[in-house]
């Protein structure tokens, strides 16, 4: 016997998920049909108001309920800094580090000639605007009067060591350089706690790469 | 910054499911948020759409879109053996192995007094019942009419070698004894491709415990 339709469905549905595999998508789907009605009811309302709340931000396309987001109207947040992520949850990971108190802009992927992803699909347009707020008009309307936006003098690449990510990092290098700010990018070497005797050779050229003199 | 309080409910959301962490709660709640609206609707009404259809079979309370189930209604099925698992997934692990053409019957749990389960809560009154067709007039009405049902003669125990699962099946096999039914139990052991060296002591036990004679 194969599931019942209807189940079967389900378990597909939640096979669809990244992450999510045949065990665990049954594992899912029979869990779900265990629960009280309120827990499914619970979880699809999650689900729906999220999409109905959750946008890109106007400014630096961050996912949020707000609009600009909360990290562009912080007034405790540095302005002279902007650090390029290409996804929202490259931008939490920043967050999380607790180190960077400056300002993001969000790609919204990166560039992937195979994939069919030129410059034209990301923010980068509206990344070059950001630096000259002059460029566009319609920007500055959009974050909150009142305050003193002092421009943008340092963009930190904050992409992944990957061929989309070399290729991203050079061609907004090669843009951002005329416009008088200092672009670095993040390092790349042993991460903290890794052992030299495990680490891959990729990550040990870049570390070696990217050494620094002491 | 934390998230953004819709994207945060919807992550939570998806961490009470089981099986799903922090990490993956995230991926799955932007990996929703980044397709098109369909992806959402079809998802939501699999789970919506399976709630409404999926209910456990009068029979045997397996779960099933149909009622009573594919299994209890197919004609190709051996009618005189009966297995009894713990839930609707171990009865899919069962059907899997393909090797058992019976019938099924689902106790919806296993005896735990710790958890509060004790036999009144699972379904073996429904067990004995369906092995005294005579005792219950309901029973028999449910069964599509017209074919012969032969009364059942074996019951095999498919039950967790857990202490839950060893209890039940002491529990059932003294219910079950004074009605003329034979009562075994799968074998625990090595599993097939396992390796003597690396297994646990416990399933060693079993397995020697459980060793037959050639």
């Amino acid at each position: 016997m194969s599931l019942t339709p209807p189940l079967a469905s389900m378990v597909e549905a939640f096979q669809k998920l990244p992450g999510v595999g045949p065990k665990l998508a049954q594992r899912l789907a029979f869990h779900m049909l265990r629960q009280p009605n309120d827990f499914m009811d619970g979880f699809v309302q999650a689900l729906l108001h999220a999409r109905e709340q959750v946008h890109p931000c106007p400014v630096c396309f961050n996912l949020s309920g707000q609009s600009p987001c909360e990290i562009c109207v912080n007034p405790h947040r540095q302005r002279q800094a902007l650090c390029v992520v290409a996804d929202p949850r490259d931008l939490l990971a920043v967050e999380k580090a607790r180190t960077f108190s400056g300002l993001y802009h969000v790609l919204g992927g990166l560039i992937s000639p195979l994939d069919g992803i030129g410059p034209e699909q990301l923010k980068i347009r509206e990344l070059i605007r950001r630096l000259n707020p002059s460029l566009d008009e319609t920007l500055s309307q959009q974050l909150p009067a009142g305050n003193d936006y002092p421009a943008v003098t340092e963009v930190i690449l904050a992409l992944p060591p990957s061929t989309e990510g070399d290729t991203t990092s050079l061609y907004l290098t090669r843009l951002l350089k005329p416009l008088e700010v200092t672009v670095s990018r993040i390092a790349f070497g042993l991460p903290v706690g890794g052992d030299l005797e495990y680490a891959d050779s990729l990550t040990l050229s870049r570390a070696l790469a990217g050494r620094q003199t002491l």
